[in-house]
């Protein structure tokens, strides 16, 4: 008996039909905004993420030599391959480009509760706008996802920072700082005690009482942008701050500025992000982890290699992640379950005529089953009742020499004969595309 | 600049689309059959192939130790995973199971024209029935794919050939015959010159006119099965040869007989199968490689430690496959693209009113993007344009102070002003949902 690897997931169809209905969701949702789908490789060369995604991501890669001597790795992230593609084909993709994904990553992490080496995200992503309704957007789909998903806007919110405001008010201290490693430290900020963190951000240049300040003024700035100008003249803090600003006054055009709180301490751990970054937190406080996160990276693209390219994006975690834990807390995970809306049991040598009754409901865009196991009546409407079935259709030999079936709705038990030729007739359910 | 590795593929959007079209065709096909989806691992241990699965595909596993020292692989195809998920909860699983999933799968291929090393399959699997239904099912599944594709019965072939007819045949001969290794050389044949494909059935133990001899018997089978039951009167060989002809009796009544021709010669690379096999061709030959195959594979569930549990199955490549080619061969291949309903062009300061209506648009499930580059209007009109919004809606300040929008369709250029309240009232398109 072989064991599948630990912190990978065989998703069994019971588990599956909920999470296909949530990844349907946030799909039609994409595509109501016009994200495009693209489709992109499990493997790519290793120092993609080496070169430039900072050490967080590098550590729990899950790289390996390939058979030809490349250093090659299993995908973590989506964002430096689309940023790969996008400058492959520069030239010929018209602007904004909009592009949408659904896929697995891998992350080479200690296996434990609620963490796994295979997790699923939907990507979307928006290249070739600096302009703030280009983050308002992404905020927009992500919150449309959320609600359509069913949850109320009090049960989630948008944890809304801005890279470029954390860098510069760095930059207005009077030290010498990483701001690359005091960006990480504020990142760490809530898994860590204070001391250490007071710590990582003394580590990246700040005196200790620099750093009080600073993170005075992170958590003072949520309530008021204005105690971050107050605090310094620098011209790029002010365009830092306005960005903040406008992106939240298009939120609020965009319908989804109620969901979002300023939260400066809100970091992101990646080092590409620039401008605005975001994650997604149960309000309710239950589910205590982010639920998924997203950012603006304008630099990534020319870093690529490719002309200079704003953009922003979000990937939500769809399987092994913690949305589906926001969702059963506020009691928004979708009831699908198996279903089936014909069974055709088949009585004696009736093989014939009960597959064109299949055939036939299956081509009007019906779910069908019928006997492929040779069994017993009684087997056979046991196994009606495990996928479901909505109606039996029970085809006998005896039904047939009279030209009749017997239908039956498993709901209410209610059975009727109704000749062959007119069935299903009345008796027809709605297919599922009318059900949708 | 990075490059992605040989043997991946990027898909962009304009070669998504209809690629998503095909899968979405194939899995609602397997839908209305009654196809559960589930979703599995991309990494497996490396015995669950090196232990059961024959020499080919152990030769292109894209295998590595991990950094636990563990010997794992990137899965091939899908049959060993669900053969262990079956074994896992066999006991909890009503019978007969019936899963279907979409997914990547890696080989570790000489990378050439039409060979990848990660191609995408949608596998299509019914575990615990022997009975000859179940193998038609899956044929039946298979041919409805490609006819609800748009191919007609003439432009493809499924050759039906059965593995225990071949062991039998082999065994009838006095020899010592390996009849694995005799019936990976017929799986070779078509690949092969005729005198090296006579030498490794002589490697597998028949002498060189044993050899001729079974090879024109499978000829002549094919023509008339009686011809293998004149050639042996083994029982278990007659077993098998009415085992074909029931599955191609069932395959009759389930409408896709026609389909079908016997082919003995057809083997499948994979030592796990034991009954009826089968690929699918190109009817006209102008695409010589198979488009696809699957079979029965009744002992390996025992041989993963679960119960003995019968199972057939078909993986059909969507990407990265033969199935495009063939598509494309016989003007099947969906002229999908990028389409768009709605672009909201904005003029002036107008995000508050342009927002609403683009919200109002996509809340009715239309596909709406509208401007987040702040964009002047010729160059708004452009991308409209590059995306095939079939509607611009112009929202101008002027406009606005008569509380009007202009409504231009993009197809007879028609520019008609309406007033917002009514918006979009009888210019309302379809929306996605109600086309499909």
């Amino acid at each position: 008996m072989y064991e599948g690897l630990k912190g990978f997931t065989d998703f069994y169809p019971d588990e599956m039909a909920p999470l296909r209905e949530v990844i349907d969701t946030i799909e039609d949702t994409a595509r109501a905004y016009g994200f495009r789908e693209t489709s992109t490789p499990a493997l790519e060369p290793a120092e993609m993420w080496t070169d430039k995604s900072g050490e967080d991501i590098v550590d729990e890669l899950y790289d390996f030599e390939d058979k030809g001597g490349r250093h090659v790795t299993l995908t973590p992230e989506l964002t430096p391959t689309v940023a790969r593609m996008v400058v492959a084909k520069q030239q010929a993709l018209s602007k904004p480009i909009k592009w949408v994904s659904t896929r697995p990553f891998w992350r080479y992490e200690q296996v434990q509760q609620g963490r796994f080496r295979e997790l699923y995200q939907t990507n979307a992503d928006i290249f070739g706008s600096s302009e703030p309704e280009a983050d308002a957007e992404v905020l927009a789909f992500a919150a449309d996802s959320l609600t359509n998903l069913g949850l109320d806007g009090s049960e989630f919110e948008f944890r809304v920072s801005h890279r470029d405001i954390l860098g510069e008010l760095l930059r207005s201290f009077d030290a010498d700082v990483d701001t690359t490693e005091a960006i990480r430290a504020v990142d760490k900020r809530a898994k860590v005690d204070e001391g250490e963190y007071l710590g990582l951000l003394s580590d990246a240049g700040l005196s200790y009482d620099q750093a009080r300040e600073f993170d005075d003024l992170l958590v003072a700035g949520d309530d008021d942008l204005s105690a971050l100008t107050d605090f310094s003249d620098s011209d790029d803090l002010a365009a830092a701050v306005e960005n903040l600003r406008n992106v939240l006054a298009a939120a609020e055009d965009f319908g989804v500025r109620e969901y979002c709180d300023v939260s400066l301490t809100t970091a992101r751990g990646l080092d590409y992000y620039t401008g605005v970054v975001f994650e997604c937190f149960d309000a309710s406080g239950e589910v205590s982890r982010s639920i998924f996160g997203g950012g603006r990276y304008d630099h990534l693209i020319e870093e690529f290699g490719g002309q200079s390219t704003p953009a922003v994006g979000v990937g939500i975690g769809v399987m092994n992640s913690t949305l589906p834990l926001l969702l059963q807390t506020h009691d928004a995970w979708p009831g699908e379950g198996i279903a089936t809306d014909y069974y055709v049991l088949q009585v004696g040598d009736v093989r014939s005529v009960a597959s064109r009754i299949a055939r036939d409901l299956r081509e009007r865009g019906h779910v069908v089953e019928t006997d492929v196991s040779d069994r017993s009546f009684g087997a056979q409407m046991n196994y009606a009742d495990s996928i479901d079935a909505e109606t039996v259709v029970i085809v006998g030999e005896r039904d047939l020499e009279n030209d009749e079936v017997t239908v039956k709705d498993m709901e209410s038990g209610d059975q009727t004969n109704v000749p062959v030729a007119e069935f299903p007739g009345d008796s027809e359910r709605p297919t599922y595309d009318e059900f949708a």
